[in-house]
């Protein structure tokens, strides 16, 4: 690591931060989360009037309203994200949990302890209540975090920087606990990228373009939340109205989300039945379709899918749907073409479920059920830091266990190795 | 990716066979290593053969004795690599284990599956029993494997990826489940770090200089099997019996292994007593100490260390020694210097003790232990396929389960999000 880099003094501090969060018992932690929610309550006006500042100069860009509504922290939001904090203080604390303990035929008694990673850097786009969540997220599972928001939010997240450091050092704990990097360049990324030996883990949150810099100019390891090329496949063996249902609401129910569907692979002897329930009525919520030869010979109005369709995140209302011959055929498709995020078979045959479980391998498998679920919070988890498409580390929705490692404990009476 | 990489060919069929493998019960995989033990031993001239060969060329480039005793394949080294692979089938598969199992309240039901990761890349030095423990290890979890050995080693090697993929054939296996890069060229390191999309995992195995290379070009990730700077605190309330056998062992007993102490920390007040029982019998052994200006007073002749003693990873017959004052200065000493890999406390005080377990951060952590157990046969894993320095994914010892990731299951009755 260079020693020119700007954010060496933070990424220090955070490194000392770490070593006190590591051993703060969660009693602590909780009520430095509790006060944090309360903070921010409290300095309701101060949080408004930089978020004002922001949408001023987004207005003055000419950002798009939907970017401009993203950005926008009124007091319902502000409430929300506070309650957000006040349910990760509510989450079991994973840190000392005992995971495995066992005793050697020697007398060594070794045990597996949950430990916090250590530091944490996030670099994630314009809404800024990711910055309360990773910090709250971070806290909790004792880490400590290096914060890179998006540059439209840069206000918005100094004011939320602040007051969650105000609110530590009133709780004894290290203000570095959550660190923001004050600055709006862009050199600042790649500096966080190069912080290997201070940052244990970087997770980027956000568009394909951002994701794919850090994880190529990252030094130290990286949790993707990438790509979701979701498909349903319907079986032969199918109750056509449940493959309605589940693929709809998959689909339609939020497009622009990872865990939405964007392939539908039918088996060619239902796939009249199947498409004719299901074409008007994704047609009717707006849905284009890109369809295989088989599918076109059936609706001649159908847009013709290409190769880049197969591999495509649409993230909008477009499906690309394909006839197949067979179970194998999908499966073969899936592992192709798919970015083994989330994966639903329809099929009312058991043992036809179990092959498509085993033999797909994605984060994620669903039997009769909406990809959809994908999610930390239907998952049961609580809060999320983002669905890794990772396979080392953590899979699918990732929550405060997915940011802690591991030691082992030995306790001897004086064993020396023979 | 760029297409002109020469091991694309190989890492597709990788992928291919990880596919089949993913889905290969336990006992055909514990059939394929018991014919691969026994493929080996009915081969044992052609492997003597290849041997010869590589040992011809090593006396030839005037290798090291101690680099042609590495290289070595004799009779009982071959029956050594064979009982080792049949032990790998004697251990519990890890693919498949339900590690967690749940409902939520809308019906769905989850489980958490251990899967295999899909494919592993090795890349290490001269050695040739890693070919067969690494290609074992990986079968048993289910990942295809593409290994690329030394260059010294290379005929000795192909004959033994030979062997081991005629006995996967024979027992219906693809033989692409175990692949060696068929060249010397130091190129192909570089493309193995460039098959991104198609080694889910590279495992550096060797030198400084290697594990560097290979972090550094590496395009997924990386489990470094990185530096042991190991630590001893022997605190005031000790029994310094005890303390010298634990210093002595973890010291004395294989400098070269990672899990050797580098670095001895004694509390002021026992530096007298501790000192004098280990400096001569330390002397003794050969074993140069250099110690911090407290040491020096009490041993002139000891040589000054240096600030590069205190970061530095001997493997050799070296211990650098500081006189601490407190427990605290100790823990800062390892947080600072350390590679939290594996360090010790000596003590009779459990509250001592407890405090140093929790506050230093590395993958083991030992109270009255030597720190040569850090070993995945003395931890009882069975066979290690290294000992990793990473905080993300696998800490210390990796096993068969270290070889594994997983995936959701969800089964639904025709369940869609609200």
């Amino acid at each position: 690591m260079s020693s020119d880099n700007s954010l060496l003094p933070l990424a220090r501090a955070a490194r000392e931060a770490s070593r006190v969060l590591a051993v703060t018992p969660t009693e602590q932690k909780n009520r430095a989360l509790l006060e944090i929610a309360d903070h921010l309550e409290r300095s309701a006006p101060a949080l408004h009037q930089a978020n004002d500042l922001d949408l001023q100069t987004a207005r003055a860009m000419g950002l798009s309203p939907a970017l401009i509504d993203r950005l926008t922290l009124d007091s319902k939001r502000l409430a929300d994200l506070a309650r957000a904090v006040r349910e990760v203080a509510q989450l079991p604390d994973p840190v000392g949990e005992v995971m495995e303990e066992w005793q050697r035929p020697n007398g060594l008694r070794l045990l597996k302890r949950r430990t916090p990673l250590g530091t944490v850097g996030m670099i994630y786009e314009s809404r800024p209540n990711v910055t309360t969540e990773a910090a709250s997220l971070c806290l909790k599972s004792g880490n400590a975090c290096l914060l890179r928001g998006g540059k439209e939010a840069f206000h918005t997240n100094t004011a939320l920087a602040v007051r969650i450091q105000e609110a530590l050092v009133l709780t004894g704990l290290p203000q570095a606990c959550v660190q923001l990097v004050p600055t709006t360049d862009r050199k600042a990324v790649e500096e966080m990228c190069h912080l290997q030996g201070y940052l244990d883990l970087i997770i980027p949150r956000g568009g394909p373009d951002l994701i794919h810099a850090v994880a190529s100019m990252a030094r130290m390891p990286v949790l993707r939340h990438g790509a979701g090329i979701c498909h349903a496949y319907v079986d032969h063996e199918t109750d056509s109205a449940m493959a309605e249902e589940i693929v709809f609401n998959s689909k339609v129910s939020r497009p622009s989300a990872c865990n939405s569907l964007e392939t539908l692979l039918v088996h060619e002897s239902v796939a009249k039945e199947v498409l004719g329930r299901l074409v008007p009525r994704l047609e009717a919520a707006g849905v284009e379709l890109r369809g295989d030869d088989t599918c076109r010979r059936l609706y001649p109005r159908m847009k013709a899918a290409t190769e880049q369709d197969w591999f495509a995140e649409y993230l909008d209302l477009t499906l690309s749907v394909r006839v197949v011959k067979s179970l194998d055929e999908a499966i073969d498709h899936i592992e192709h073409y798919g970015s083994h995020h989330s994966d639903v078979i329809v099929t009312t045959n058991a043992s036809t479920a179990e092959t498509f479980l085993a033999a797909v391998q994605s984060a994620v498998v669903y039997w009769n059920a909406s990809t959809r679920f994908t999610d930390g919070g239907e998952f049961g988890f609580g809060a999320e830091i983002g669905i890794s498409t990772e396979k080392i580390h953590a899979r699918g929705p990732m929550g405060l266990n997915e940011l802690t490692t591991y030691k082992y404990e030995v306790r001897g009476q004086g064993q020396v190795r023979i």
